[in-house]
């Protein structure tokens, strides 16, 4: 895209604040050079460290408030002491008012998604937003809704959410009908669940030009990049997302204790760095962390605290 | 432990039949010299089979049936069809009836949890079964349990499996009091799970002397062996579960492929084939797939079918 893209960004969100919002800022600035930014914070903090970074100060603008949301705030804590004035809320509101295309805050997600809501409101027909991840898989990358912003859900929540999901992965992965399946398990008879048997009833139905629905998938089917569009709710969505980036985490432990071991291990590793630098990227939870608020009038990505 | 375990083996469940059975037959028998085996299913697969290896033909008898639970039937199907007769019913019925120390079938879950409860019924004051799987850890192995006969459950559930979790923690970790945790995201005001919120109340109250609760864990304290025992309902705990399989085997797909990309990354693999080796030990996802059933007068224990 060679359009400018215009980012509000809340720099004091996350657990390192301003430091690593500003580094984030200068890598995005590195990939994507047509970004614009604004950030929003504490100007004695942020300032200085724009002004270390030339390419980065040339396309930024910081706007000063006192206030932040502070990473173990309750959303509703946060709504009513940082509405109106808190840096989380003056990225928000820049989108809504257009100054900016995109809201990006490392805080704290409960937070974000209660003032997102109240500022930018939910899309017509959507009652619950959703967030959505993206997810490396062996195929490519998938999307994965929702992995946290709703808990439980009817038919009609996971229907609405198959559509937001395909809506974006028309558009990221340049889809014309991404395939999108519903996340159950395995077992027949499955009790209780039957919100998730009704919702794949609806969507395949329901037939929609779109979207290519194609059944329940499971667990392990995420990671095989089975279908584009992964489709659960917040709760479960929230666990998988977890305990994979644990599985992930898990196992670059066992490599690093396996490859130290021995001698000829050691130099096995040495001469197979780059492949395991590569490896490395790949398996960077921090990559499959955050995510995408769907469902707004407005963009609003939540990104890594670590980041 | 130099006791006799005599395990009823149902020797047609699972995709592969008999072959892999008796196969698993006698590596279970290296591994655990003190072991009989009883088989069930068509004599005419089975005997040749058990014959061609001398120690489990030492060991073992076969009990013919003609019937045998189909992967694909459902649990009431299953019941209709193969009880009293069917292979899997055989060897659960030998628990019954004492005869056996432990069922094990690589069959089908839904049919095998259906029969297990009809034939072994569940222990006073257990409503509905669970099953937990050994979950390798970075500290060592955790015990998760649902991760997969229940969908949903409300905080009696939940208290329930904590105490059968650890129940089998104490016996299988050898721990006084295994530190026990629910299951959850962690967003505050977590709406619509109060049973989770509630369980974690009673069992904070209750205070019991054989578990030591300790609140919450979210998905990636699974991997990191935060707790000993790991509790939720069956649908997230099979999600999780299938989830961080597939990622293990989505990162040993990366890995091969990494370090057959170039010479040096060849060579280095070669040097260190042995830490690769030991890795893909530890990354089996057949180490972590099947599950014991708890809850049930008699120990049923659930196999891989690939194992």
């Amino acid at each position: 895209m060679a359009q400018k893209v215009r980012i509000a960004l809340d720099a004091m969100g996350g657990d390192f604040g301003p430091a690593v919002v500003v580094a984030g800022a200068e890598i995005a600035l590195a990939r994507h050079p047509d970004s614009e930014f604004v950030l929003f914070g504490d100007r004695m903090q942020i300032a200085p460290l724009v002004e270390q970074r030339l390419r980065l100060a040339a396309v930024s603008r910081v706007v000063h408030t006192d206030v932040a949301v502070r990473m173990d705030d309750k959303p509703s804590q946060a709504l009513r002491q940082g509405r109106w004035k808190s840096s989380m809320w003056l990225a928000l509101d820049a989108v809504k008012r257009g100054e900016a295309d995109v809201a990006v805050s490392a805080g704290n997600t409960g937070a974000l998604m209660a003032m997102a809501k109240f500022c930018l409101r939910t899309m017509p027909g959507i009652e619950r937003p959703a967030i959505a991840a993206l997810w490396p898989t062996i195929r490519g990358e998938s999307l994965v809704l929702d992995v946290g912003a709703s808990i439980g859900g009817d038919d009609h929540h996971l229907v609405n959410l198959a559509v937001m999901g395909s809506a974006m992965a028309r558009v990221l992965f340049d889809l014309e009908r991404p395939t999108v399946g519903l996340l159950n398990i395995g077992v027949e008879e499955v009790k209780g669940m039957e919100e998730v048997r009704e919702a794949g009833t609806i969507l395949r139905e329901a037939n929609l030009p779109y979207l290519d629905y194609v059944g329940f998938v499971e667990g392990d089917d995420i990671g095989k990049g089975t279908v584009d569009v992964v489709v659960t709710e917040g709760f479960a969505g929230n666990i998988a997302l977890k305990t994979a980036e644990g599985t992930a985490r898990q196992i670059g432990e066992y490599l690093r204790s396996a490859m130290s071991r021995t001698l000829r291990a050691r130099i096995g590793y040495l001469l197979a760095r780059n492949a395991f630098t590569a490896l490395r990227e790949k398996l960077d939870p921090r990559k499959m962390n955050g995510g995408v608020f769907l469902g707004l009038n407005g963009v609003v990505i939540k990104s890594h605290g670590g980041t």
